[in-house]
């Protein structure tokens, strides 16, 4: 298939890595050029503009927030040919992808919502998981590209914006994890009877031992957070979840927590590092260190 | 071995079966006497008292709560053989399994604690995980009967209440998932565009995909909640973890919420299903039919 | 003075009364022109359109949330003459306020934020607490209008936001005290050993004796929860606090309480009553008849 | 009357300085006898035991906590004459309260609770506020000791524990008062626009105008927690409300931010001061110096 791909932060670059060993023909489009260079020599043709990257059977977006896909979205659609399919790939809000579904039938262009679930690392292998939305039709004709990056791709609505709320809730529980491996290895910590290794061994033999939950697990053993998907962007998900959930009438008083504890890291300066780091927040609330 | 078995819920019956299949002697006592019954025809001997439990080479105490593990031990201290080891696997306080550990140490009887991880189908497959902590020459000693009820033992430390710590974060993290699942099922079921269906089956290949977590999931997309795990003994945990979170002055506001939610399905009469009715709490509040 | 009016809800009409009542020259404007003619036997002059509100010594807009005061202050910013001071007495974000400033300086008019404190009969009587902030000239200069509505003004700093941040600080106070009413006043009853009315005498003598909290422990009280101010709006300024508190990097627990218990309030049909109703999710979660 | 005291703390030493002030004839006991001997130059008679102080008209006892309390009444119940009520005036739990009152009327004798509301210096000017429940003819009996200790007696039930319930309902609300007062002054100070001494004006007016809560915000606003009510007794009494809810299913997520907030004060070293201190944590989640 010819690809256009707009986006390419950690998730994008590997997802073009993965279209790219499957055979696909991707052309690309960043606005820092550099990061789009960088996939020549896998094999990438590079656009200088975002319409250069249209005209195949479809485009993907990658983007880091509502603001970025809007206004990508809002600069392509009057040039986007009927034959190409805009495949949102973004965690955004379900709220503008019900938007940018409307404009683009308004216009007799077709639109589906494929966010990805998995880290950098599994885009790059092209072992994601793709949470499809949308027309089943439109969803059928891109399957090699969608083969080409995930490990399984299931369609969850007809609705685009059915796969962000689905994205969203997975997110929702994978920061509940995290959340909850802070609090209670605070308290095994401050017990002082513990051994942290086998505590840790326990976790991945049994709760932790999803692939999804696993390097949580061993961040948070090893206290060492590398950026892979940075803090503010997790609080940005986090306030997506929040927002739909006032717009449904929806509690949900754990998702508060931890958007409250997101904050606290912030403030305390951890804004850098990987979501991971939200665990440090019950370390500090307890008196322990949270350099170790 | 030679092994006696006190206390023949769910749990325990599931580990005497395992332990008899394994070919391990086992004498068991229960208060009422018909779940002691029950287990003869599978090769069980039934004691009338719980002395005549004593006197091989570990008696295994596994009761409810720490009223019910207090007694019975104290009952038994007094007769306990110096070669015959108690091995406490009840989830009870830590607070309490250091007491014990210093009144067997006092009169050089042998005390270890080894909760096990798992759910009782689990149990009675002998595929549980244990948690071990105490002396390890006395573990090691134990590594047959063991080896007949759980897949894997981990010793998690020196002190037998360092066991108990870590169930305790064991099945805080899977109260967690089950909030969780609670509150984001909420969310999805009232935003009308996902399929409930294709909704699971991404958590049950993703988040969820965890032997220990996928149950839970089942139960949440059935909306059955036949009892497993009851709530009023979950709710027992949680108050456990509160307890040493307070001991230890750790902060733990997930495992408030989830407390609080579990005092309100109490109050809606949802006492007498499994622990993953706690999902039905975010439904209610919601606005959502809780019966489906 | 000449003053112009802006939004004539239940707090307007009654601030507008107020003015009235002291002399002031009063011209209003309602979108629902019927709230202003019912002003005009008490002395108002009615406005067709918002322009004509223009040209006194001040116009005061009072609307119901950020998207309508941004829509009429940038409808009259072209036309507001350099004598009228724009004062905003609505309870909208303190970012939106931070931006009126700015586009008030940038054309050289006149800004400041003077939301009120207080109860639509409180409003009527005069009797408002003003919480004022912008430069202190101005301020002085609209003394007279202020003593008119208010038993007291106090300016809390010079950026205009600053009214509008302790504004909701206050709110929050109030909201916090419903909260708290609703989970012990369930405690209370679900104790069914204490006398109702004597548990409202002990509070309303003691922590609810100040004026600002009376009249939601009598309503809790009495379970009657006619609106005065309704539970959306109150849920818009709780969402304000915590956008606020986004902005600044800090966690406020106990507002995602309220935010939640009040979505809650919502999804259960309550909608319609005073925000003093938010204490009933309490009641409805401990399994209490919420109509008495 | 003749009056037995046991409990001299900050509170019941306040107390027994009004009844002295009243003319009142009191016999003091207290563990450390210094503190007894501090009141003789007052007019207090100073006991050696507890028996002593008994034979009068009434025997106050203030103390600590359930331990305390139940110590003390069962080693003064065999001696105490059938003349003398026992009034409990310290803030137990409803569930002890409740135990002693079965305990007395075993044995004939006559046992009220009248927990008191204030602070230490409003003790010492016998303005209280006594909450009173049990035998409305024995509490009338009491009328002149009560008289000279509060400013006003409100009975509040017949049970003797429902002067506690209301009592630890009191303090809840205080609690959240406090609480709800560190994150909105967090947010305020971190907004950086708001003059500190003004916000605090507007609240002392307003919101905290009522005498029960002005202390605490004047105490916030000064950053000064000289000991009046220590934290971890403030601690105690809001585990006594949860413990109480989870005995009558009831959910008090406010209460339960609160507690965690107290354990983190805990943890940070702050036990040593007044429980107004509770307004640091938020300070510190926001990153503020706690020190001014």
């Amino acid at each position: 298939m010819h690809i256009g791909f707009i986006g390419l932060g950690q998730m994008g670059t590997g997802m073009v890595r993965a279209l790219l060993r499957a055979g696909q023909t991707v052309t690309v489009f960043n606005r820092t050029r550099s990061k789009a260079e960088a996939l020549a020599s896998a094999g990438a043709r590079v656009a200088n503009e975002p319409r250069e990257t249209l005209g195949g059977d479809a485009v993907v977006t990658m983007l880091a927030d509502d603001a970025a896909v809007s206004a990508i979205a809002h600069a392509i659609l009057p040039e986007l040919p009927a034959r190409t399919v805009h495949v949102s790939s973004s965690t955004i809000s379900p709220a503008l992808v019900r938007e940018l579904a409307g404009d683009h039938r308004a216009r007799g262009r077709r639109f589906v919502s494929v966010p990805m679930l998995g880290r950098p690392d599994v885009a790059e292998q092209g072992k994601l998981f793709a949470i499809a939305a949308g027309d089943r039709r439109v969803l059928d004709e891109l399957r090699p590209m969608l083969d080409a990056m995930a490990q399984r791709t299931i369609v969850v609505g007809d609705a685009p914006e059915a796969a962000n709320i689905v994205k969203l809730a997975c997110n929702t529980l994978i920061a509940t994890i995290i959340e909850a491996l802070g609090e209670t290895s605070a308290l095994v910590a401050k017990s002082g009877v513990v051994e942290r290794s086998q505590f840790f061994d326990v976790l991945l033999a049994t709760v932790l031992s999803a692939p999804t939950f696993r390097p949580y697990g061993e961040h948070v053993r090893d206290g060492s957070f590398a950026p892979g998907f940075r803090l503010p962007l997790a609080l940005k998900d986090i306030e997506l979840v929040l927002g739909t959930a006032r717009e449904h009438e929806v509690a949900m008083p754990v998702v508060s927590v931890i958007r409250d504890h997101m904050l606290e890291a912030m403030a305390a300066g951890l804004g850098e590092l990987d979501w991971g780091a939200l665990a440090l927040v019950s370390r500090r609330a307890a008196g322990l260190d949270t350099r170790s």
